[in-house]
């Protein structure tokens, strides 16, 4: 295991890695999130491994690729040992680096209605994050922002869930949440945290202000200091007695709300 | 292993249990879980096992309870044994019985502008189905109907992806999808398809009107026989170039769309 290979460990305190360090190395898998990483120029693949079946998947998808990567021929349970046990890796799986870091300030600018920027406050289910980014890629987001500290690699079962939008949609790793926050108004975002109690539903907000959406982990929702930093606290309206929705089923239900098309 | 606990394995062609045959008894893990299905008078509970904290929580929330319930007191790892390796159980589990089979039309009729019923068609994936029961719960639908011979039982970390909404929301068990979907129309539903490539947006659908909303499995979509039986296709719009929602979250914004909120 490389010293980057997995920020969530990373003790608290500790800096982040500076540009030039050398990326971490993580393993990809599942047809859509192998394919779509293979095909972003940005990302830097050290290794690909097939059954025969994923391998003419493959192919077929990439027929118009000029550049095609050799990939090792292995029977499904030689790449399981590769993997984290009980990966469903669908017969294809990739070694990868990880992206290059992302800047707020170079993917969030400029501002533009109809291009959301997604902030997750202290969410860490692999899952959600990754249903969440593919929502997020589906909406013509800007930008997903996660606290670097609290949020698991982007690999593995998130980019499975993902299904290749973490190749689309990049990622900032911020330190700080609220900050973050404020630099996005800075930068005239509209900042709205999802809150069950909140006084306003989304559907009141303005679409025709760009817009940055603050989700909380289920349960605990939003900390008080980001929540605080928001501009707007709003509502999803659902029927009463229910606790909540899944975290991503709130945020794919946001952004739909706030798209033009809602 | 009883005859009805594993209906996702009976052979094909065979019958589904009738009224009166004994119901399937089946493990429910998860502290929202197993709180709603102790709270439903419907389920019948055989057994419940708990770590201290667990029963700490447990009786918390349902103090003004009349009927409390033994509870066994055990370890994480003595629960660990009795469910599924891997089974993300929080202290708390219950062994119970399947809650008694609901009928299409006791709990569809009448139908009601913002009751929507829900139709899954081939979904089999136990968290998607158990998110789309917590949508469905939060959406105030009237029912969710799934095809009984490929379904997953309701249980398990189906039920508990849902939250206790298993425990709301009645579920039909239908033999036949399209026949289901041919009754809800006569009804008086609006029946929708939700297909990536349909003509029509799912906003601009009559809100006033009952609707029941039919979803087909990821990549495949409903199957033609199912989606020429309903009434409207409808899609969500999303990105061009971004192949599909994860479809629990394509059920959470169709519900969205489809209340009176949006």
């Amino acid at each position: 295991m490389t010293k980057g290979e997995a920020p969530i460990k990373r003790a608290a305190g500790k800096k982040p890695p500076r540009r030039g360090d050398a990326p971490a190395r993580l393993w990809l898998y599942g047809r859509h999130a192998v394919a779509a990483a293979l095909a972003n120029p940005e990302r830097r693949v050290r290794r690909v491994v097939a059954t025969r079946n994923a391998a003419d998947w493959l192919s077929e998808r990439r027929a118009s690729d000029a550049a095609t990567r050799p990939i090792e021929d292995l029977k499904p349970d030689a790449i399981d040992k590769l993997l984290p046990a009980g990966a469903v890796h669908q017969g294809l799986a990739a070694e990868a680096f990880d992206l290059p870091r992302a800047r707020l300030k170079e993917v969030c600018a400029p501002a533009e209605a109809g291009r959301p920027v997604v902030v997750l406050d202290q969410i860490t289910d692999p899952q959600n994050i990754g249903a969440i980014f593919r929502s997020a890629a589906a909406f013509n987001a800007k930008a997903v922002i996660v606290q670097e500290r609290r949020t698991p690699p982007l690999a593995g079962a998130l980019a499975k869930a993902a299904a290749g939008a973490i190749e689309h949609v990049p990622c900032v790793k911020a330190v700080n949440i609220a900050r973050s926050l404020k630099a996005l108004a800075d930068l005239g975002y509209l900042t709205l945290g999802l809150a069950g109690d909140a006084g306003t539903e989304i559907d009141a907000v303005d679409k025709a202000r760009p817009a940055a959406l603050a989700l909380g982990a289920e349960g605990a929702g939003l900390r008080p200091l980001v929540a605080e930093t928001c501009s707007n606290l709003v509502r999803i309206p659902i029927a009463p007695g229910m606790e909540s929705l899944n975290v991503s089923n709130a945020a794919a239900i946001a952004l739909y709300a706030l798209s033009a098309h809602a």
